[in-house]
């Protein structure tokens, strides 16, 4: 099967952010006003959360997903991306108290800024209340899909993290965690948005498979970036999510192609959170064509994403889901091999 | 206007309880068959959170607001009782990590069994489960309430936790965090349980102040248990919440009757956590009536919570009500005062 490509590959692949302007100002003024919504004793500290310097990827997927027309911000899907980036958002604060991450946007992190016991509670503060909107819909489908995807991330999560002896390290597995922590929410963003677009139960359960496979093809791109940064990401340091004893796909494929005895060690490495050899493991990467299967994981998953909407490539809707589609295909491969 | 009374004090205030055998069993079997809703890789972590254990006072609540007859065991009860008790232990698993509490009913708690990084993320889970069964109910009521009362509870913990300077620790602050942390999610019991049970709007509305003033009653009541221990808590650590900072009404109430100079020092033992002088300083209560004083204010709440429910006190839910407050009344009067 001859695999789609969009019909309207943009010369600037950033440029389809830009038709998003009015919807994520009104985003942004959806969310400014929910802070009233909290108790004034926390209402600053959760102002300090709840910034909008994000890439707001979820909100793009539901406002794309449930596209009316350039001039048209439909109110439900303003409020549905606030559900899904405000859940988005309590869980990069949680995150945070786990990876002990000093930074967040350019910032102190919330953990760093408030200490992690109040953080913990902001996190949870922030996930009520990105429920509470959800319950403002008339019907409960939205609390549904967005309370159970919710879950489904906080799984996955847990099982990243485990350091029970027993949990397997293999790509079964992997592929399950990033499922879970990443793609599904991402396929609740598309399918919600599509139902509240009304396009009609086939292209919501099409979109909502799109955004599973966007969702997974960007996890392996964020994971594949630990190790190759991108321009935006000089001066990061790699590695981190092997210091964190996260079995990503690169180092899972390095594994693969390594004899016995290295690969014995790197999973000692890998255990340990040892980070000493990134150097080498990184140039094993390159040498093995770590880079390059990594980078046709990501493609193929981008591939059955546009798959599911073919039907629809010539819709607005489905031309933008696409053009959203080249653009990861367009920041993957320009991921820099060293 | 003079304070209404339960009209039938059981003999054994326990006996009460004893009605909800057939609704705990029930909601023990709902909370069970929950756990195969999580993924299986979570499951027995979650098993352990869920235990059965605890006092289940606001399923209580949930049952007799909504109370149909002693053999009659409505399921959306049951389902709602069992999106409150899993809201509560949410909070406690978080609770836990802060308080670096070692035990919970009895065994490790979850962040020292599973680590607190993994227990962040349980409770996320739970919560999350906890408003995914909520919006299982046909409308979006339970949903709306349920997700709202627990940003309360959150906001009610931050303020308790807040190590600002400027944190005022007075009566009014007290107030405010018991009423977020403790009574709303008692209100919510009760008026979501008449609401199910389809009494009516007025009988909702009073069941909700009731539980209201009850909760209330019953974190003071707690708070005081923190000092002087009832015949359960023989042995417990006494003034745990003096080593966590935390402002209490019998540390505000001896605060208001020491003089300047022993105020100001027990200020500092307070914002220091420092439980050198506990023996003395429980002396102090007993000596300058703190004992009495505090059980009046339990009393108050009790008093305020029966007369918002006395129009119905001669019907089944109103008596079954009274005598829950009856039953508190019981427990704060049997703390031994030393």
């Amino acid at each position: 099967m001859p695999v789609p490509t969009s019909p309207r590959a943009p010369a600037d692949p950033l440029a389809i952010f830009g038709l998003l302007k009015p919807h994520f100002r009104a985003l942004d003024q959806f969310l400014h006003g929910q802070l009233e919504q909290f108790e004034p004793e926390i209402r600053d500290m959760v102002a300090y959360c709840v910034d909008t310097s994000g890439k707001r990827l979820r909100p793009a997927l539901v406002f794309f997903s449930g596209w009316q027309g350039e001039d048209v911000v439909p109110e439900p899907l303003v409020k549905l991306a606030a559900v899904i980036e405000m859940v988005h958002l309590a869980t990069l604060v949680h995150d945070d108290i786990m990876d002990q991450a000093d930074l967040r946007r350019g910032k102190p992190a919330a953990s760093r800024a408030f200490g992690p016991d109040t953080a913990v509670l902001l996190g949870d503060a922030l996930l009520a209340q990105a429920l509470h909107i959800a319950a403002g819909f008339p019907t409960t489908a939205v609390c549904r899909y967005v309370s159970l995807s919710t879950r489904q991330v906080c799984t996955g999560e847990i099982m990243q993290t485990l350091a029970r002896p027993d949990t397997p390290r293999d790509l079964r597995y992997y592929r399950r965690v990033i499922e879970l922590k990443t793609a599904e929410l991402f396929h609740v963003s598309c399918r919600l948005g599509a139902h509240l677009g009304e396009s009609g139960p086939e292209f919501e359960a099409a979109a909502g498979t799109y955004g599973r496979h966007l969702g997974t093809g960007y996890q392996i791109y964020d994971d594949l970036t630990d190790f190759f940064g991108d321009e935006a990401k000089i001066g990061k340091t790699l590695g981190t999510d092997l210091a964190s004893g996260k079995s990503t796909l690169p180092l899972l494929t390095l594994l693969e192609r390594l004899g016995p005895a290295d690969a014995q060690q790197l999973r000692r490495e890998m255990s340990e959170g040892d980070t000493r050899q990134i150097g080498h493991r990184v140039a094993q990467m390159r040498e093995f064509g770590v880079f390059e299967a990594v980078q046709d994981a990501i493609r193929s998953e981008i591939d059955s994403a546009l798959r599911a909407i073919a039907p629809w490539s010539t819709t607005p809707t489905g031309r933008l889901l696409g053009q959203l589609a080249d653009l990861l295909t367009h920041q993957a491969t320009s991921l820099r091999k060293g």
